[in-house]
């Protein structure tokens, strides 16, 4: 499959230049087609029955294969959710962590993460990354360590700067739990995910499938409590006493999807091609110079992942607004004066080209 | 609207005697038309740019009000979940009871409440309710409560029995709060939620909405804490300190769905006729006699809701199985011998006859 056909699959690139998969994909055709096709079964079949249930089980399972495939861990490690902000309630609530405790952050997290960090009991310290070289990130991460730190729950790359917060280079201590927001990998670059205890994956980003979807990596799940239970969390249960978890992750399945969007999510997993982290690479890398050369100053800093975060003159979002007028998709990062482009496998040359000029 | 014009709405009746709404409703072809227009557009010009963020939004608020007027409750006291196991883990971890705390529950609950009790780390006292006669309920329940009491959690029907729990009877103390699962009421009875502290609803059962869909009814907001934030909890956040809820219940909202979800929540609730309480009665009542009078032992006490529970000679999952293959979709309650027919406003006197046909 070369680019020219890939990027085909997407309809939204006829009408626009569409350069936000940061916040959503774009998505295939096929996604949308099998979300339709079991949805119209649901409609004339009903959603009842023994076959229905089994079938849905089995395609639980083929999701949960087919993220694991992205992230490069076993199945069993994975965990089906609805958000990456639901994946970090499920690790933050189950921890357990007191007020004796420390949590370890930066100040460019989204509220998906910092949330469930802001309501648990433990304190949060602040590493202070924006304004400082990127490749500070792991020694200012590291300062904050002290002996009463639990966890270090940091993004894997920003989706403020776009910048990766090089998560492999972090301090291990076997009494510092390690959680990383991977909203602006999966599907961007190799996530790495099997060397931290908890990773956390946008279904809806990168990955190019329907809302509400995602999927959490758990390293040792028997070391994580089950805090947020499901129907899908239990083997058995026992009102009088309590209820055994499943084996592995699934025990942290935290939505009954229907059919159609374990369809979707796999369609949409199936349109990846071979190439995608190399071509990302290198339009992500022409979308920066392209930026550099207009003389805009940009934030991020080279061969990062997918987003590019750049200054601009005047009001962000009135930027974004008046670009979204010439066909042109972007966001603004609220109470930065900064714009992000998200640079994917589909994206094209003459994409950029169409954001420099509408800029 | 008259019966035989509502009715066609759903095509799996031309097909089947769906007697299953208390797992899943019928979808009408209206709400399954709206997904897809949305999921067309989401396709065809993509999921972002302010005005479509600002549509979600508007169309989240609609969502809300139609299932504050399904619940007779205002809308800011109503937040959109993925399902009731969600509310009630919303809720569980929002009050934050120790081991010195007790709830009080029954042997007839579902584990989407069950679970997120036992994950408590307080103390579950359980009243047995499925061998007593219907109208001890309120007193079983009752003789539980202690001084150490917190809460007392408990569906309105039970998914088991079909029989009411009588919630409005019970016992009030302002010490202890009251949770009510009504996954078996909204769309077949007035729920009352108003009289409660809490109230959870499924979207995809009686009120024939799209999967993962609910609502939680939460009547004093700033008393439940936020222990599993989303973005769309916050009016303002500061990583170095806290965030600042929302006004109202919308602060407990846990998923961001998809616009194609939200508009088919809408066009299910608008399916629903005038006369869908009275119906629902009236054939929940011919179906209850009708089994009475072929010599079944009928669990379900008369004039329930929408739930008929009888017991069947020999293995229940395989009764369910064979009268599916006869077209006849209903469910076994596991452990127990019975089976479960859900009527609803849709019911036809002949599908009932179906059953009794085929049983």
């Amino acid at each position: 499959m070369n680019f020219e056909e890939a990027r085909a699959r997407f309809p939204v690139f006829e009408r626009y230049a569409y350069l936000n998969a940061g916040t959503n994909g774009p998505l295939a055709r096929a996604t949308i087609d099998a979300v339709a096709d079991y949805n119209r079964r649901d409609l004339e079949r009903g959603r009842g029955g023994k076959a229905y249930f089994e079938e849905i089980l089995a395609l639980r399972e083929q999701a949960r294969e087919a993220l694991a495939g992205v992230l490069e861990v076993p199945a069993e490690n994975v965990a089906l959710v609805s958000s990456t902000t639901n994946a970090c309630n499920v690790v933050l609530t189950g921890l357990g962590l007191t007020s004796d405790d420390e949590i370890i952050t930066t100040d460019i997290e989204h509220f998906g993460l910092l949330g469930p960090l802001l309501a648990s009991p433990a304190a949060v310290r602040v590493a202070h990354l924006r304004d400082a070289p990127p490749d500070e990130a792991t020694n200012l991460v590291a300062e904050q360590v002290t002996g009463r730190t639990k966890l270090i729950a940091i993004s894997h790359v920003s989706w403020v700067t776009g910048n990766s917060l090089h998560p492999f280079e972090l301090p291990r201590r076997p009494d510092v739990q390690i959680l990383v927001d991977g909203a602006q990998t999966a599907g961007v670059i190799p996530t790495g995910a099997g060397e931290f205890d908890f990773y956390t994956v946008s279904g809806q980003k990168w990955l190019c499938g329907p809302d509400s979807t995602g999927a959490l990596y758990v390293r040792d799940p028997e070391r994580l409590r089950v805090a947020l239970p499901t129907y899908m969390s239990q083997a058995a249960y026992d009102v009088e006493d309590s209820f055994t978890p499943k084996p592995g992750a699934p025990r942290f399945d935290s939505v009954w999807h229907a059919p159609g969007i374990l369809a979707g999510v796999l369609a949409a997993l199936e349109a990846a091609p071979e190439w995608r982290y190399d071509r990302t690479a290198e339009i992500a890398r022409l979308c920066r110079t392209r930026l550099l050369d207009a003389g805009y100053d940009v934030v991020t800093a080279s061969e990062q992942a997918g987003l590019i975060t750049f200054a601009v003159d005047g009001d962000a979002a009135e930027a974004a607004a008046s670009l979204y007028e010439a066909g042109v998709i972007v966001r603004d990062i609220p109470d930065t004066g900064w714009l992000r482009v998200s640079c994917g496998w589909w994206t094209s040359e003459g994409d950029i080209e169409r954001l420099l000029a509408a800029l």
